[in-house]
């Protein structure tokens, strides 16, 4: 048996792990990327310039024996620094057991990874956009600098982003169930300068968020000793990118609410008024493969919003998920190995992409709800008495492997433990040394951790 | 100021109706036609051949001039005839007042349409399909006979169906929510022949139905006496299209669901294995219009499932609205026009797709239900009772211009009022004879009224 040629659409973080990880396995490997090479090109400018990499992530780099290297270039946030309005910081940590999400620059990942794939022999073929893909002939149109042309492929990999090339063709096959929709937020980025010998002019170890309601501002760490920070604020509306119009609009309404960040940012209004404003798309589809042809990968398959940080995790994870399948099948009967991947991950696709939405709610407006940050920390003490019964939603997305569709199925759970601890307490802490309230909170501990189970095992 | 030329996408029902109400109101109208002319050849064959028309079609046909032409080739059906099991038939009348719907056949209609809008002087191109739509500038792309030539149009109607190349285009612009899925069940063709001298083999005035909860059988009549059978079915489970493989599994499966029908039908098995399986789209977008240049009308604005009778009947609302408001600003500022018409058509565009896919539910499962029997039989006579305050979510759709946002809305405080009747009554139908119930009742029907009058005052 001959091994399949692999042809893959993007080159983006997906796309080139993707390639890593299957020209690991021996197969012969090529992709066409629209835009131009990243090493010789700024493609990023001004839009999304970092990334939270969590377990997930980190694991997809392990597989692909890059997580050292990686390691170097990382960040590790421990928690979220919440900056109040009246210039209050109060530091939530992610995990009871000091885990960590990492800045990572995409920029630099991305041309680390396009790199590693070059190194391992797989063919990159830049400024090439695939305009066209016909799922039955498995034949994509490619418009290069000399022209068009025709490719007959033989298994096609679509890690083409939000707006991907081989998803609007399964998108518009029959019995195909499509759906993207906005968020009514845009975001644009903004900048923490470095200060003297690459110091850090705020906390370096932490994702620092200014939450306001209705929209938050948030900052990332970069290597050099900067911050990026991204303004997700709504279109309309009483604030908005609509209503600030004016210098002194922009300015009075930067002074009012993110004071302490302005102080740092010399060229804030220059930089609002010139970044790009962009939008926050959500993409579902219910076909991810057609037939032993052709398969969606990242973004492609699942654009997500970015308030969990689980883009590059959950498209990486595809990637790992789609490598451990080819390895249980030897690369043999690829109708089985498609259909298995759709099985695993179309319903993860749907859950991460519900987690993002609900997360920004989280951001934006919960963490700076005294309720919320007293729930988070009864959360991890359970967490420490009961470490087998009791995992955050949270901690399962970022710090587990635990299915996304199983973290999105145990919120609920969780919701209704924590309603029957607080109904039925008077003071978590105190009670705390009462040996009978521990006898009561390990049966509710225990009831949940049933239904927990029950989840998983139906998953 | 000089008139705008309107180029129309389609010269379906909607897309040739809407031609004839813009050229009576003096623009110049020209369509483009992706297949070939209606009147030559039968493109309709074994797909979809009847329609329901009832108040808001008529009304666009009258308000065209054409409604005396085509009543005499509409069939009135005043209820539904329900076909049980065991062959027992029970009629269920859609109106208090004797009203009807129509039975109408699309391919007729569409090429008496086609006739007249031709006659006006309506200009249209068959075999010329747009395969591209460039919003910003207006261009369309269309594939002739001849060959592919780019046009820049002045006001561009997509009227081109389920699948509209312009609605494409809407979909992938920034901000825009976009969304289709199929349901479970596909649809099929049947036939029922004629008795000698265009007689009827089963009763001409009703729509026949074979409710069997999970699927259902469905009949129209025609005007030569043969009825156009259509069995909704799902693709998969048992039964289905997919669990009915040899000529006997099918055989049998007729013969213990549909025993009264395939004794008027001699070639069903052959129609069964010979006629394609067509699946049902609901579509919805959130843009229907662009600036002054283009709009979405009919299935290309909302494609929906066809349980209501209300796909042509919505589109040529779509069309009359569009003429009201052409109208109201005498063919100028188009601005306003266009967002005039979205703001008035897209609730109403979503509702009507919702209010569709409940009614499959009603038509295959409750209307064998005695329960739902006994309560369609007091809706009646509450709106007989109470003209002013009652009309049931039915009539308001068939019977009425209510927009479908109302109806949608209303149903709802619908079902609140009829399970306050319910709970607190014996014997409906007795208790009618008693004063002090009837004081009750109006007092119930009362509350509701104030809802539906809110649901109303807000839409």
């Amino acid at each position: 048996m001959t091994k399949r040629n692999i042809t893959i659409l993007g080159a983006g973080l997906v796309g080139s792990l993707t390639a890593i990880l299957l020209k690991q396995r021996g197969y012969e490997v090529s992709i066409f990327e629209r835009r131009p090479d990243a090493r010789k090109t700024d493609i990023y400018a001004g839009r999304s310039i970092n990334l939270a990499m969590s377990t997930r992530g980190w694991h997809a780099l392990e597989k692909a024996g890059l997580k050292d290297a990686m390691n170097a270039i990382a960040i590790p946030m421990y928690g979220r620094e919440i900056h109040a309005i009246d210039g209050n910081i109060v530091f939530q940590p992610y995990g009871k057991n000091n885990e960590a999400i990492y800045s990572v620059s995409r920029g630099e990942l991305n041309k680390f990874l396009i790199d590693e794939a070059e190194k391992l022999g797989v063919q990159i073929n830049f400024e090439s956009k695939c305009t066209y893909t016909d799922i039955a002939s498995n034949t994509i149109t490619i418009e290069d600098l000399e022209g068009t042309k025709n490719i007959k492929v033989d298994l096609l990999i679509g890690s083409d982003g939000a707006f991907s090339s081989l998803r609007n063709a399964y998108a518009f096959a029959d019995k195909t169930d499509y759906q993207h929709f906005y968020i009514g937020h845009g975001y644009k980025e903004l900048h923490i300068p470095a200060a003297e010998n690459n110091g850090y002019l705020m906390k370096k170890e932490a994702l620092h968020i200014w939450p306001r309601k209705n929209y938050m501002l948030i900052a990332l760490p970069n290597m050099d000793g900067s911050f990026t920070l991204t303004l997700f604020f709504p279109y309309e509306g009483e604030p908005s990118f609509k209503s600030l119009l004016t210098d002194e609009e922009i300015i009075a309404f930067f002074k009012e609410q993110f004071d302490d960040a302005i102080t740092l940012m010399p060229n804030y209004l220059n930089d609002y008024k010139t970044n790009p404003t962009s939008s926050l798309v959500t993409v579902k589809i219910n076909k991810w493969t057609h037939l032993d042809k052709s398969l969606l990968i990242g973004d492609a398959a699942h654009a997500i919003v970015p308030f969990y940080g689980q883009g590059m995790n959950a498209g990486f994870e595809d990637a790992t998920t789609l490598a451990n399948i080819i390895d249980k099948y030897k690369g043999e009967n690829w109708t089985s190995i498609l259909d298995e991947y759709a099985a695993s991950r179309i319903k993860n696709g749907y859950a991460v992409a519900q987690l993002a939405l609900n997360n920004f709610i989280e951001m934006r407006d919960l963490v700076a709800d005294p309720a919320f940050i007293e729930r988070k920390k009864i959360e991890k003490e359970l967490g420490l008495r009961y470490p087998n019964e009791y995992l955050s939603v949270y901690e399962m997305v970022s710090f587990s492997h635990t299915p996304y569709a199983v973290a999105l199925a145990t919120t609920e759970a969780q919701h209704e433990l924590y309603q029957t601890i607080i109904n039925n307490t008077t003071n978590f802490w105190e009670q705390l040394n009462d040996d009978n309230y521990i006898a009561q909170l390990s049966i509710w501990v225990k009831q949940y951790s049933v239904k927990a189970n029950n989840i998983l095992a139906n998953a």
